[in-house]
This record gives structure tokens, sequence and C-alpha cells, in this order.
């Protein structure tokens, strides 16, 4: 059995890479790609590689057209789905990649890991950010279980330059940003928000954090290194994530600080821990590819759940090394 | 129906993008894994990210004792694979990633493109070096055609850092290669002999080149300008090649100058021309994955041949991007 | 007037760093260079670049038989200065940049600017540690003048790869280490007691801090970026910085997040916060070349004040950009 | 004795190098800087790290109001200066980075070494290209000596991005340009007639060449891979350059394949022959800093014999390494 998909915006870097996974997906079928300044162009002569969809032309993105689909991809900048993408009739499920509907109301909060149930029988789910994803698929099983503080948590994040999307300009432009480590948006982050709130339902209670986001000169790849209060020790925290994971495809515990590296093209995420009981500090670590479990490889795994297909359908492929 | 393949040297880079390639294969089963000062760990350590082999212990290599297998890779340092290889039963089909068997006695020349028709009935294959693989895939149209000379060919070739293997040393430490590129092996590097061989047995006469290898701080990916002497056109350089690569799989003859990024991880070449018949200057560009067509995917590539299977199986992930 | 020095250890980082500086340097002739295994050899065979000393052959290091020098710069792996480097007579005054007399009897703790009256009268300076060097400078004026709490303060530290030294081998070649992040000597690194009693002299009373480092895909740069508890403005640190570093010629308190760029190639360090008084969280960020501040530049700087120079002798080259 | 100087484009990377180098510079004394959309702006906000000029405010370019200075630096797009810049007073010297004024009447081609008596005269100098400088450097002594033929030489380009300039957009973003290799503007480079010119200058006939440009991922650096048609070896392709090169300060003569790095941050070029007289081929390697004997630091040097300065003054900064 195949389902008709299709995506919107799929020349940004979110969306080439939804476009890789469903050429690669068993029961995908593309049907429709639709996007802005890139109407009437071929998929090939965006990306040269992908073969299968070479002759697809990019229609110009209408919310009040879309042809008949089992779901859509979104992709678009913050920003400029909202609106436009609640639309779509109620028949059509939809993936938002972009920043515009997480928590909000209608939607269902696509970090599948964290409320696995929700996902299956939902029409309109909002992945998260790529930030979140790491931060917390990190966290989420210390907050639940109650061995660190729902409060004053820190989480510093590490991501490579895709996670700023294709139009970035100059500012992130080879020669700016190549041997180049800087911290941005202190204590302002967009991805703030999204993160509270998801705390705060694991914990129950009314959680707070410190985030701060930081490019480093790589492509793909975000780290996310969090700082929690709680007497938990090392042993501890990796056991409540085993049981926290148990069965999910796609979560690896491990006892070594993970790699990003490890994760590269797939949609993998590799968390660890580390806790200095006496000094009442428990590290979580977590990583992801921002464009695999931060975001494409997210979306199709939401997409498998909302379709009733397995969860890893099309994303089982190996992450590259190096 | 699958077929019980093995593996000798799967922590190098060459024999870790063949376990991905496995791993991903609809009709490959992985029985064994050789090494040398490897043996008796897990695959699960090397490779965080390989689930699917992780409980895959390495066994030592020794050529005496190569269990009950349809096909081995063998992906060992130029120099020994020599000798060891030639020991297993004939039964078992054998693919050598390595340097030592091209164009040696019963062995056949494994770049499938070429000679394709001698492959499949072959049981020791020599997988072509990453750089002839690039080079040969761009010039060998025009060679047969008799749109160039055969000789006084340029061949001007950047490779990432991949290509050099993982037991460089500082060498080929991060600090010192990133942000540096260096030609090295001037007129001698161990692949010409065999680039020099293939395009005579093209030209159907002596062929001779000057081969410049260069290293560019990247990881993964080759390009090689070749500059021939020629009074063929632009578009019949690219015509040429289209007839040459027709109803070939992996070789995209694209009209513009070829990146090595859009060959990311897959068995991909992309070839292109770009000609001066005022000057008879002809430019023939190849790029490819140095791991992929240039090693590992071109390894497949052959064992499917070899083994009655379609080209392409395993083959068709899209390459990443960006 | 002009002062002999020598350098051992001049073919690692942190010495060919020191190299180029004593070629720049106003009042320094380079006299002496010792090494190990590179002994008889040509510094222009290590540094063709380095035009000013090409000629000049590397001695094999001996304790017992230093020349005639006013300075000898000592960069060796932490482990292997201790003792050897004791050995020097008095007259010889001596800047370990290894971390082996850190802290260490008879010794000063040459982060100039936090104690710069005491490197004056000094003759056994031991650099502070290239991490120190970022997130001390950050946090000095913080602790010192109680804007933050001494304790429990997070050091989340990110640093290139030429940090690591010269011998790091395979672990830090390029195609393992390129297109990556990880944090690495959770809860123990080497630099973590340094960093303790210094911010324990600045308080006045026991510090602590939970550190990590991580390595980033770049050659040189540090960026520390820090977390502590107090209810400071961004204002109020920003001026206690201010303060603190006022004649300071190579501490640049910045009202935006610094770029480890901005110190490329210098001894600069750029530092600023960003306060969150409602959740009592202050963010200290500490930029610098880890070759520069962090090493080489720090032992000239130490230098400069051990010889009666002024301080920026040798000094005042601009950053590289970009 | 100082002389009075200015930048109009110092918000380039061009432009930015020559503010770097003036800085440093012992008799420069910066009076003026002009921008176009920078008007109005503090230097300091765009380079953190340039202390010296922190306050100096760029002013808005108009040719018809160049204030009183001895000598100034034009470092605009190609296309840009044409014009404007010829309209500054006589007795206002003029070194022109940008791609406008090569070999145009009224103006000396300024790529120092190869005809350095005409440069100390003049009052309007166009600096080389960055690809011609490394181009032309290396082949300068084997088509004067007459050791290759003047025509159907091959040069092949490998260039970091800042080459490309500040302005490049998204097409030079860091996710797109990141490992990745690729040629451009095959048989069509803007370079290319400068290096057909000079190289007839030196044989004294025409000459001519096919010329690849490459971008590969790296911040800085070009790489000119040559080959010519002679029967010249390895020693008296070396010879040729020892001698022609003699007493000039910045061309090093290497009997190893130059590194790009060798010459990172500084004036210096590195060049190396290899030949194989059976071929009848000559391989010329020249690496250069595009930013130092490709733009700025060439500019300076110019500068210098313009002025009646020694010509190292201010360029005798080594260069960074790692």
């Amino acid at each position: 059995m195949t389902f008709k998909v299709g995506i919107v915006g799929a020349t940004g870097y979110g969306g080439g890479e939804v476009l890789r996974l469903c050429a690669g997906h068993p029961a995908f079928e593309l049907r429709y790609v639709g996007g802005g300044s890139s109407a009437g162009q071929r998929l090939g002569d965006h990306y040269p590689g992908l073969s299968k969809y070479a002759d697809l032309v990019i229609e110009r993105w209408d919310p009040d057209g879309v042809p008949d689909l089992d779901l859509l991809f979104v992709s678009l900048p913050t920003g400029e789905s909202a609106g436009s993408v609640a639309r779509p009739p109620d028949r059509l499920k939809v993936v938002d990649i972009g920043g515009d509907h997480r928590f909000a109301e209608g939607w269902t909060y696509g970090l599948t890991e964290l409320w696995p149930e929700r996902i299956a029988g939902a029409t309109r789910v909002a992945d998260p950010g790529c930030y979140p994803a790491a931060t917390l698929l990190a966290l989420a099983p210390l907050v639940a279980e109650g061995l660190i503080e729902p409060t004053g948590i820190v989480a510093d994040a590490k991501s490579g330059v895709s996670g700023a999307g294709r139009g970035g300009g100059s500012t992130f432009g080879f020669a700016d940003v190549n041997e180049d480590v800087a911290a941005y948006g202190l204590l302002q982050h967009t991805h703030l928000p999204e993160m509270r709130e998801a705390l705060s339902r694991l914990a129950g209670r009314a959680a707070s954090l410190t985030f701060t986001p930081h490019l480093v000169p790589m492509t793909r790849g975000i780290l996310a290194t969090c700082y929690g209060r709680g007497s938990a020790t090392t042993e501890q925290a990796l056991e409540a994530a085993r049981r926290y994971y148990a069965g999910r495809p796609f979560v690896r515990v491990v006892d070594r600080p993970p790699h990003t590296k490890w994760a590269l093209g797939s949609n993998l995420a590799f968390i660890s821990y580390a806790a200095d009981p006496a000094a009442g500090v428990v590290i979580a670590l977590g990583a992801v590819d921002n464009l695999g479990k931060g975001a494409a490889g997210q979306a199709v795994q939401n997409a498998n759940l909302m379709l009733g297909l397995p969860e890893t359908a099309g994303l089982e492929g190996a992450p590259l090394w190096p």
C-alpha cells in the first residue's frame, strides 16, 4: 500500500532532506512539490543527484488549491506557514516542519518519543525545532523521572550551519562562518518557549531553563550539553534513559559522550549522561543530525505513525561515516 | 534470495562504507567481518550508528580459514592483500577494494561502466582506485571515440582526506590539513599505471598522461579535471558521453561543472565537458564520492553483477545534501 | 636593548606560535631552539614561511646544558616539563607554556590580567591552560566583585583542534574530526583544578565549577560559555568587567556575543555578558585564540613583563580576518 | 617619515586585509576610509580586533572629494572602480586592487616581481588578480627563459572562498560550499586575458593558456598547478626560478609541492617545479594567500615602492601556522 505525499518548500535544506527520504521510502509516492520563487523549475535542477524526481516540476504553493494527497510536509521558514497551512482540508494530514504550530491549538507536538501515542491519531503534527529535539531527548528521562529539578536547567547547544536555513545570506557565508564559533540569541532564542512547555508537561509543574545556541563550522549536526541539579549518579541517569526509551527505535543511550557525526544523515539520536552527585550536577548530552531527527527524519517518523505505517519505514539508512 | 557476504578490513574508511551499504542491501546477509588489530572487538564500538551489526564481533583475518561465504569484500591497505587474498577457494567470489590486483593476472578490472560484460562472470574483481574512477569515467568516452589524443593528457585531481585512509597519522591531522591545499606524489602517484593501462585499452594504442593528485580540506569527494588535445566541440563531447553511458544507472552526464557534493554518500558519478576547438583543448570533468563510486559503492556494484543481482541493488540511496 | 631568548618544543603548535611571535618581536633575539626527536633539523624544514630563522638548527634539549639566555620558553606536553625545567639556573627566566607548574610552588600563575603585579618580578611563570584563559577572563570580574556565587558555576567550552597539540594521531585525523562536535573529559578535565584554584583566590573562598570541554572542527579558537548564579543585570556585569580590565591592553569587553575568529592570530581576549536577573543567571562569554592568549601570546606577554619590556611588545599584530 | 594613506572599500575582504596591514605598517598613517552602504559606520563595528582604527568613521566615497593623501588603495568589486578612480588628482598615487585597470592605459601592472622597475615611478598601479598572481609567479621563469612553450599551457587553480569577495550571497553559503569542490567559469574566467597578456610580454610573442578555476572549502589560499610543454628537467626549472627571483624578498622557490597554508596571512609566494623530460612536460606550482600576495599584501608591496619605502615595510609578519 502506498500513500500520496507532497512537500511545500522543497528547495530549502529541510525540505530537500524530506525529498531524499521520500525517494527511499517504501510506501510514499511523491505527487506534489510546492514552492514560491522556485515554482516552475525542475527538481533535477536543484538536486542533480536526486534522479528519481528529476523531472518533477515545482508548483506555486497555494493553500486553497492543494491536490489530492494523503499527507503534506510543510517546510517553510517560521512565520510563513501559519494561517496558510491551517486551511488544507481535514482529510489531508499535515506535518509542519517549520516553527509556527508547535504547541498551537489543534496541533500535536511531534517529538515522537515523548508522547508517541498522540501522533498516531493526529492529522496536524508540528515537528519540534532542531535544538529542542536534541535538548529534550536528553533531558526528558531526567525530568520525567524526577532525577533533576525542572527549574534552573542550563542547555548549551552547538549547531551546524544548515540549521540556519538556506536563505541565510552573507551572515552565513563560508569565509565568515568557517573557523569560527560564537553564541547568538542569548536569553531570547525562538526555541525557548517550546522547550519550557515540553519540560513543564514532563515535570507536571513549571519548568525553567537557560538556553544558549552556538554556531559551529560544520554543515549538519546538533549537540546539546545540558546541566541539571540533582543527586542522581551517572548510572541512575543512564538507567532512567534506557527505561524511558525502551523499544524506541531511534534513540541510543550510550555510556560515553556522543558525537554529532554518529548521527550524520540518519534519524538517530544519541544521548548520554555524566553525574557528579557530590556537586549535585547531572550532565545530559544529546546529539542528532539537525536535518534528520531535528527536522526531516522526525517529520517522516511522524508521518509513518499518522498513516499507520511502521515507525521506521524509510528511515533505516545507517549514518554516513566518516 | 540472499547471499552470504563478508568484509575484511571493516574498520577502515572503505570497509566501513561497505558495511553501511551491506546494512541497506536487500540481498546481502553479512556473515563475517575480519580484521587485524581490531579482532575481538564489537562492530558497535566502532560504528555507534550501525545498529544492525552492533553485536557482530570482528574475527582475526586468516586467508586459510575463510568461512563459508558467497562473496568477500577485501578492503586492506595496498600491499597487504596481495597473496593472502589469492588463496581463498575459487567458489568464494572476491572483490578487492585495495590496490594490489588492478590489471593483475586472474583479476578483472572493476570499473564497471568501462567493461561491464566482464564483471558478471568474474570471480576475482579488483576495484579501481578512487582517482582512476573519477578520471577514467570522464576520459573514457573521449578516448574510446577518438575525440582526444590518447597521449599527452593532463589529469589534475582533487581529493578529500578520507581518500588517504584511516591510518594516516599526524600528516592528516585536522589542524595540519584544514585550510590547506597542496599537490603530492608529483609524476609518481601509485594510481598512474592503472590509468595508463585502462586508457591504452580504450584507445587501442599506448596512452600517456600526467597525473597530479591534490589534497583538499574536506572529508569525501574527488574531482578530476582532465585536459585532452582534440578539436571536438563541447556538444560533441557531451553527446559522446551520453551515448557511451546510455543505460548506465550511475553515470550522469551534465552540462555544467559538476560538484563533488552532488555525489556525497552515493554511487553516482557526474561528468561534464567544455571544449575550445580553436585551441584544440577538451576539458573533461569527473566528480565522485571517493568512498562511493571511488571504493565501496563501486565494490557493491561489482558484487551485484558477480552474483547475478540487479546492478543497482542496495545502491539507490540518494546523495546527502547539503 | 635586546634579550636573548630560547624555545624548547618549537615544533609543536604552541612552540611554533612562540617562534612566529619572536620573529616579529622588537626586543627578542632568538638564540636557542631545543627539541627531542626533531633535534638536528633546520627550522626552515618545519616552517617554510618562517624565513628569519630558516637556518637555525634544533638542538637536543638538555636541562643541564642550557646556553646563556635571558629567558627560555618551554612548550612541552604536560608531564614532560616537570622536573627538567626546574633545573635551569635561577638567572635564566622561564615561561612554561605546558601544564606542569600551574599553581606549583616557586611558580607564578601567568594569567597576566588577574594578578599582573606578580609577573614583573617573577623568574618562573606558568602560563594558564587555553581553556582556563578563556574561562577565567570571562568569570574573574564577576567572581572578584561578588556578582555571582563562586560555587555551582558551569563552564561549557568549545575548542579548535590545535588545542590538542600536534601529536594527536588519528583521533584528531581530519576525516574523523571534520563535521563533528563532541564533548570529552566529562567532570575530569586536567584544567579543572587550575580553574578552581584561581576562582577561589578571586572569591576569597572555596569556588566550585562544572567544566565541559568540547572539540569543534576548526583549527584555532576557544569559546567559553559560563553560567553563574547571581542577580546582576547585563549592564552591571559589563560595567564590572570594564572596570576590572581598565587599562589592560588585550582584553576587550564587548556588548554582543564574541566570535573566536575576532581573536585569530592575536593575543586578544573578547568577553561579554548577558544576564537574566529574574532567573538569577549571569552568562559570561570569553573568546580567545587558543594558541594566542591561550598559549604563545600569553607567554610572550608574561616574558615582556618579566624582562621589563612594554607589555604589548611584539603582540600588536591585528587578528586575521576572515 | 610617514605617508598619509586611505582605503576605499574597507569592509570587503581585500580592503579589510589592507587595513590590517596598514595597522602594522611603520610608515603609513591611515587618514581616510571610504565606502558605500557602510558609510557612517565605525570601523570598530566591522573589525572588533582592529583596535587601532576602532573609532575611524567610514566616509561616503566620492571621487571628486578625495582628501589630501599620499596614496589611496581602492578595493572595489570589478566594474565599480573604472572611471571613478581615474579622476583623483595626479599627485595622489593610487593602487587599484580591483580588476578594472589591469593592462589598462595609464596604469602599471603591479605583479611586482615581474617588472619591479616599473612600479617605483608609477602613480597608478593595478594589482594583479589573485589567480594570476599565483599562476604567473610560477610560470614566469619558465616562459621568460624559454623552458616551456608559451602556448598550450594549462593552469588549473584552486581557490579558497574569500576570493569570491564578501557579497557572494547564498552561492557561497557555508552549508553549500563546505565539503565540496567544483570548477567554474570554464574557458571564460575574467582573469584569463590578464594572464595571456602577461605571458605574451614575458615570452616576447603571443602566449595562450587554458585556465580552470576551482573553489575549495577553505577561507584563504590559492594553489595554481600549471602544465607546460618543454624538455627541461626539474632541476633546470628550479634553477631558472632561483635566478629569476634572486633577491626578491617574497618569493620562495622550494623543492617540494608547496602548501597554500605556508603563506597564510603573509605576502609570501611559494613556487616549485617537477618535470618529466621524456614526456616533455613541466609542472609549475604556485601557492599564495589570495588576500596576501593575491591582493592586499601585493598592494602594500607596490605602495612601498611607489613611495620610495623598503619593499618589505609592513609585510614582514610570518605566516600563521597552523
